[in-house]
């Protein structure tokens, strides 16, 4: 047992820290305004190497931990949920070509993936089929040596940018997965605005018309779409999506700190209130409790541990509804300020409610826990 | 014992409610977006009487009673919080003309605020106030025939538009009350925008610079101002606002049910799922019991029970709570949809935590109906 | 509408809290210790018209109102959940004799059911159905002019001291429901003790061993017995339920707000704490809000509302699971103290957690709500 | 990072489990009904040497790690938590004489509270004293080279039995702590029974009149005996008792799911249910989470980490609100049996409520963690 960061990661750590408080924490309320990512902050992101990270890198060089890669999420997801959104899906769009890709495919896509100048987006969800993968609709029919590709996706995070879609669609009676360049003719994307939280992340619909692909751009084939490659993805998506729910609960629990350290009511800091100092101990504990259990999927998934898939639905599970608990008690702290747009929480509390519904709501998670868990958890 | 709407409030309810569906439930995702209310809808909340409805009609008619008066808010609120919210603050300013003015005070405005030609807004909150409304800062000083105010009034609701406002101001040492008109030199007033909830309430902040008022605009002495003044406003706010906090909630049944209802996973209703059904259960059996709350504190304020203080309290918390958990639900239900533009759950969700935080935060609530609550209800 | 006891109604209130004031609120500690109730305080109950109330008097005079029998059972639940207990399944047996029994049945049970001589006992669970009514197996064949029944039922509430049973079994395929007396031969109960909660309630099983019992004996014939019998007498029994639930509330608060007025920590009184200040204005709001959701079941009960059902089911659920809280909360308050036997607040606790599984859990009311309530609650 | 047991822990882990399957788990809930340990489990957990393993042996061997310290206490208290009480009040005594105590008293008295031949107690609490340390009446008042001690102590866990009192005292203004042996005149103790849960702790109070000791038995001088030995000894108690609280929910957990794959309702296993499902999924989510906070606190002890007491502190807080939802809902799967002798879930539910109030109620660690741990975990 040894629960501390390694001087390695300490210092990946420390560098994500750093750039998260120089290059997003003075500029996500904008992004939050304006609905947009500007591209120069991508560029920023992925110079840094922090887009494909999950990819080896070009010289052979493995990937990052887990572990590290957790941190990643956390900080990325501590500035800018939308943008840590885009960490998220372009990665899992790079693991699905590393995973799955054949050595053509992985040999066309993976440097940029990596490089991050080519954004991936995963277009799975449908304005039928949300959180059952199960029931989509869009249709791959094989016409000779290419899929036709006919349907619609909804809510594709950064689908307004992204080149290269990793796309679900039924295929002789199966749901196969496709890779699918927005150049595509037939695929046109339609921007998404006026959501709740996520303002920043790009959402677009995919339409698919006609839409044709060689044939060679199949990466999971019939029956294996679902079942093995968005399942994978998913995964890995869930990992991430509960170290960006950790960074939004830390980012709230440190502007309720400083808050609660400065200002006054009844001309006591609000700090000394113990309805307040109630809602610090639970931030506090709450924070902490939910790290660990990402810290726990983490060292799972390095290990290669089967429980990694389950502790990783607990730890999305966890952070997830802990930073909406968080994030609703960090405004009411704050009171009017606390909705205003010259305080940050109001944002995380519109993005910490995306991260109950993301990737498998709180719902399915609470039927696929108690399924998945019970034979592995019942003695530790 | 009788727990049941008269004909009369039947029919007024059935008014309320169809001026609503027709009126707000198609336009306030606009509002909301646009940041503003038309003029003419208010011109036609105007026309229907549903202004300054606490204050006798010119004939002298009674106004409403208090549950009548209760549904009113339930209704508006059910479609539209802003505009729900003008209500509230101007029939606060119209009771205090009413209550407090002198006959020249009340000959001058009254008639206008019933009209609701004339909008009046409350305003007590500053930078360095908020729920603790007894250290504001800005004062009045006499000056001859006339009082001179100087200080800055925040988070003013519809302070964009009112016509009269009623500031809290420090003079001689005490808390005292004015009637200020907008045009008074001195008096500007700057809107604020990008709020979490209530985004088409038109809130402004009021900058007072040398703002001379004549003498007789003070309409609570000092000492007087936030004892009697403010406490009595701000207690038919709080009313207000467990009413609107009932009609947020109801928004959110119903929309839930009827989504519930038609839309399918895993191929099966959402309504046949238990997790579905659970959240619904505790909608329904929150939404009545928020009710009835709201309606034993109406029926005590009718009665002139001393009660009925501590009983608006207990109805504002419950039903602000009870919003706050049954808007996060709704979305909830709705998944990613309930995130978006094309459906009102989100607004409910922001509006919703407003509540918990006007007219009293939660957390003074918590401290004060203890206080104010254990003589009264040991034994009911 | 009509927020108040009628001057009858707070008349029967102070006499059944007098009552309880005199001879439960001292004695029920030692009840619950001791696991068995005295003959005389059941005798004492018969005296004073308590037990079978829902009964018209011999005279003929009319049973009390909805609301007058819930506050009978808010105050007996309020000293004690033991003999709360037995009015609720004794009056769930004379109810079902008066609506369901043949005239020689009503001749030969009522007059002693409704003085209180003959004890009522409700005979549904069985080691294997609880909830789930219709999967009993106890079983009644007709044979001549006698049923003979076979079985077991399980946690009979006073069925150690019951002189009539009212016995579900499946009969010709379909549950039918029977009325039988302590003495038949062939029934045994056997005392159950040890229990969490409801310590004094003289809990038995029903052996049946070929008891023969006279064909006239049937009250609920085979497909009407769950159906329509143990229904109506659990919507009852659910009512009963759902006031006894406030009673412990309110005794809890009672509770509460005395030892936090007396007891100190920190040299100041508990009350003067942010944290129990919380803690009592949950209680006072939550006793509130449930009283009204019952008194709203009372009178859709009175009105025979077809909503009384679903009214009562929703009472039920709310005061079970907030008495719950309150009692925990309550344990809380008190610190060591509240988990001793010199205080009830413990007893409390441990009676709240039976009132969530007795007469359909927590559980089958959030899936049963939903369904029920949907259609009827979606405007009010 | 490296979230797993060493293989020296998982053995003694398995040893204690072993211990725990075979001699607690068929047996406690007999040692509640009866209120009291049999001498001779004791003497087995003495022979054991699970009793006192806070000290290092007498061959000078090294204590066990924290880890391993606390999954001793987590499978004690998985089986029983009476007597996991026992563990961590006597290793509060040892531990005690082994930081503070004067050679003379180690030599007296760390051989036989390492053996487990002389049990120790703590004796802090009075009537009018519980959380609040400071404010214990008890006095010493040096007369010659005696103290003499007059007061009563409460609550004192093991008070029946304990060889060996750690006595809390007024002592010329200030608290001081005393070693006082069961034999010396004056004290006298007085078995406390019927409590809600710990029902076999052999509770006492402890009556001192002009008990004299003589002056070398002080082990904390005045000033010193709440600030410094008391709270180094409730740090460590508090250790226990967070890691207690875990082994009360790990074995509602398993129960649940045991129970939740044999039992049918409606034809269907509870565990197919989503509503059980939902409970199942909270508990293994919050069985992961508490433990990990363990582990955490634990790691900071043995790396002798001055945060190690905001992080015990944040464990027992977290661990023993935890196992109170947890143990509710546990009783609540298992329904009407849950609430009966033949299943230990309601002997979980009790304890589980004790462990919000021993060492420091949820409220003050509410107030306290705010406190100490703002600093410290804002930034982690």
């Amino acid at each position: 047992m040894r629960l501390e960061l390694t001087p390695q990661q300490k210092a990946a750590h420390a560098g994500y820290r750093a750039f998260v408080d120089e290059e997003l924490v003075p500029r996500a309320d904008a992004f939050d305004r304006d609905e947009r990512t500007p591209a120069e902050i991508i560029r920023k992101l992925a110079q840094k190497g922090y887009l494909g990270s999950v990819v080896p890198r070009e010289g052979g060089e493995a990937p990052a931990d887990m572990i590290t890669y957790g941190l990643l999420h956390q900080e990325i997801g501590r500035g800018c949920s939308s943008l840590r959104s885009l960490v998220t899906v372009h990665d899992m769009v790079a693991a699905t070509v590393l995973r799955w890709g054949s050595p053509v495919q992985r040999e066309r896509w993976l440097p940029g993936l990596r490089r991050g100048d080519l954004l991936g987006a995963f277009a799975l969800s449908e304005p039928e089929a949300g959180s059952d993968a199960g029931s989509i609709l869009t249709r791959a029919i094989l016409d000779g040596d290419e899929y036709v590709l006919d349907g619609r996706k909804q809510w594709i995070t950064y689908g307004q940018l992204a080149d290269l879609f990793l796309i679900f669609a039924q295929c002789d009676g199966a749901p196969a997965a496709f890779l699918v360049e927005r150049s595509t003719p037939g695929l046109t994307t339609v921007p998404i605005s006026g959501m709740l939280g996520f303002r920043a992340s790009m959402l677009a619909e995919i339409h698919l018309k006609g839409c044709r692909i060689p044939r060679g751009h199949l990466v999971g084939r019939p029956g294996f779409g679902i079942s093995h490659v968005a399942t994978m993805a998913l995964d890995l998506g869930r990992y991430g999506v509960a170290w960006g729910s950790v960074g939004i609960a830390q980012a709230c629990l440190e502007a309720s700190i400083q808050y609660a350290s400065e200002r006054k009511q009844f001309g006591v800091y609000l700090q000394e209130h113990q309805l307040v100092q109630q809602k610090l101990t639970d931030m506090l504990t709450q924070v902490q409790a939910a790290r660990l259990m990402c810290y726990q999927a983490g060292y799972a998934r390095d290990a290669r541990d089967p429980q990694a898939l389950v502790l990783t639905l607990m730890a999305k599970y966890f952070a997830s509804t802990a930073a909406n608990r968080i994030a609703s008690d960090a405004v009411q702290i704050h009171g009017a300020n606390g909705c205003s747009p010259g305080f940050s929480v109001q944002r995380y509390m519109r993005d910490a409610k995306i991260m109950e519904i993301i990737e498998g709501s709180t719902q399915i998670q609470q039927a696929l826990i108690a399924k998945q868990g019970c034979q592995w958890f019942a003695r530790c």
